[in-house]
């Protein structure tokens, strides 16, 4: 690797790392939580923040431009800025948003909902996608008077504490209590536990397929889905789709859809109003008693604003047929890097769907070269993540998959 | 009581009415959470839904004009549509809002939340008020390595299972395997707690003075804080102030400053950004090191736009004195509606403080006429819950003060 050349042609980021210093007095870790730069490796080769932001792409604190393959994770599905979601959100707000009452936009918004997804009878809204999965599991033990949860091992529902890893600073064992961890698309391990704790079982919950940082996503196997509602009905246990990160990048109507299931209760977060913070929970008929029953609540959970961009991004998602685009810009982008590495003798590896691709460097020796590779994409203006799946916008244009191929190129050569 | 002039002299909510019976059909209970109508009592006395709002006062979707005492349970402290925090939101909202990096913004809000609260070294932000008290309970476990919470009976501090009364749907014995609830005001009970599970009690949380719902609402006795302090201090417990509702209408230095004791860890959430979605969790710098090993996160806890909305209504605030303000509207408003209640022999019970006073009719009988007095209120323009604190904004004027003892007049003229 020639340092010099790599030096001269990449960005500097003097004052993000000047902030990061003023953040680390006042804030644990300077940035907490999925956006901590620790994840981002090399040290020293990502900017920390964001001056302004306008669709695929934006401009950080040192002016550097970048082509953005990360969509705020996951957000950003029309991209920054997107007028027909900010005018909604506008209107709305010069009206009224928190507010003593709630306003009739959340009916509007249920109903849509109920209307494009077949799995859907009702809706409930929070701000978190964690709202959504704790609301899906409270609902769950209400209805069926049970306890226990069934979740995917290193599945990733949000940060409260039974979803964490154990021995995660804070965690007790006693929050894992009630949560047994199987194997992705082991059909007999999840009859094990049905067997196991018959009588017992809540939910299941999972996203609809596997996408788990650091490691390759899977796809479900042929009749994975089919043989796990077979036994989940067979318990009467309630199936809940965790699609907060998948949700409106691949089906309008659900992300089980696309893999031919009907869960009981879906949970969306991320994507479902560009950016504006809402999350919901949709479900079955067969809940809506228990939905009712149960006591849920936020200081924000009643603001318009963030209801009419839900469902002005909505309309312009399935107006426009995003999924449909953004899995094929995916396809047109990962296929090409893959078609550019091979030209250096690199295997890349992509797992997931096109539309949020896991990517990785085939190496022998482990992730420093594709983390190296992502940084150097990085600091070119390729703003690439090694650890994470990435994200792909419907405002991504070709001017922009163009660029990120000239990009990937150039990390490419600098790195050989 | 004479229900034809009540029935010409009050409002209708024919179309709220018609949009909540659209509601059920796909939203649980149609206003699920706090929202929820059900609480509001007699039925048919209270609108559901709103169109606008501006300064103190909404508008419902039948065009019935309030003078408004909940502040959308809080969050409205300057007034809905408030200029100075609407422009700061807006203006950082067309630069970048959800963003795959944060912005410094972030890093300006944290500094002025350290400068201004004495009990703060650092800052960490979220989006719900549950989720700071659970950010506070993570880390008070991080730090200590202990399981226990000590909770006061009847103290709310978010909707998350734990929190939740025993038995509620949903609720599992084993979330509350970790709480201890003792009564408020109750030194001897706090010391037997911590006697009985020395070096198992991570943290004791409470609200600065005791404001649950459905009943008056409680000061801290002389010294109970105090002496509070001396017990967790002996018993190395961390000590959680919840000033999720009363926050930034006591005292801008946390409302802990005004009853004169130094938590370890004060939850904001409500007031803190005029209505925009962010917590806060501020702490000492001795549980700094276990805020950062902890993991949580969520989908739009980065987002700026709250940022800079929070920091501008934070600045606003402390430039205006607000919480003295508000403090003396309170108290000339409730001042006021005890003397015209006297009028009628009626004797009025204002608990907690003038800012989010619990209102009462005192009555042998229970709550029946108090719950008709707020609706006819609230059916003449003057928004009163029956069942929770009140909440008093910055943007009550003194028209609005005295058109809410006409109002309040009014109403008890139709009771007799």
């Amino acid at each position: 690797m020639n340092n010099e050349l790599v030096n001269t042609a990449t960005f500097s980021y003097a004052k993000s790392q000047a902030l990061f210093d003023r953040a680390n007095k006042v804030i644990p870790n300077g940035i907490y939580g999925h956006f901590n730069p620790v994840s981002y490796k090399p040290a020293g080769t990502y900017p920390h923040y964001c001056e302004r932001a306008h669709g695929a792409r934006f401009w950080d604190v040192d002016g550097n431009e970048y082509i953005d393959y990360m969509c705020a994770y996951g957000p950003m599905i029309l991209g920054y800025g997107n007028a027909v979601v900010d005018e909604a959100f506008q209107k709305q707000v010069a009206l009224a948003d928190t507010c003593t009452l709630t306003s009739p936009v959340m009916i509007d918004l249920a109903e849509y909902l109920v209307e494009m997804i077949p799995a859907a009878d009702w809706a409930y809204f929070a701000k978190n996608g964690a709202d959504a999965t704790n609301l899906a599991v409270l609902i769950a033990r209400a209805a069926t008077g049970r306890s226990k949860i069934i979740a995917i091992s290193n599945g990733y529902h949000g940060s409260t504490p039974w979803m964490l890893a154990k021995g995660r600073a804070g965690v007790l064992e006693s929050d894992h209590t009630n949560v047994i961890r199987i194997p992705w698309n082991d059909v007999p391990a999840l009859e094990a536990a049905l067997d196991a704790h018959t009588g017992d079982v809540a939910a299941f919950i999972s996203s609809p397929y596997h996408h788990p940082a650091f490691v390759d996503n899977e796809m479900p196997a042929d009749g994975y889905w089919n043989s796990v509602h077979t036994l989940l009905k067979r318990h009467d246990v309630v199936s809940i789709c965790d699609d907060v990160r998948a949700g409106f990048r691949i089906d309008m109507r659900g992300s089980n859809e696309y893999f031919g299931y009907t869960p009981d209760l879906i949970c969306y977060c991320k994507a479902i109003a560009n950016g504006y913070p809402i999350s919901a929970l949709v479900g079955a008929d067969h809940l809506k008693e228990a939905a009712g029953a149960i006591f849920q609540t936020g200081s924000f959970w009643f603001s318009a604003g963030p209801m009419a961009a839900a469902l002005a991004c909505l309309k312009e998602l399935k107006r426009t047929d995003a999924p449909t685009r953004i899995l094929s810009t995916g396809k047109k982008v990962f296929d090409g890097l893959v078609d550019i590495a091979r030209g250096y003798g690199r295997e890349l590896k992509v797992t997931g769907m096109p539309s949020m691709p896991y990517l990785r460097t085939v190496e022998d020796d482990g992730i420093a070269f594709h983390q190296a590779l992502c940084g150097e994409c990085t600091r070119r203006g390729l703003f690439l993540t090694s650890h994470h799946n990435l994200f792909v916008s419907a405002a991504h244009t070709d001017e922009d998959v163009q660029r990120t191929f000239e990009i990937f190129d150039d990390a490419l050569k600098a790195l050989t």
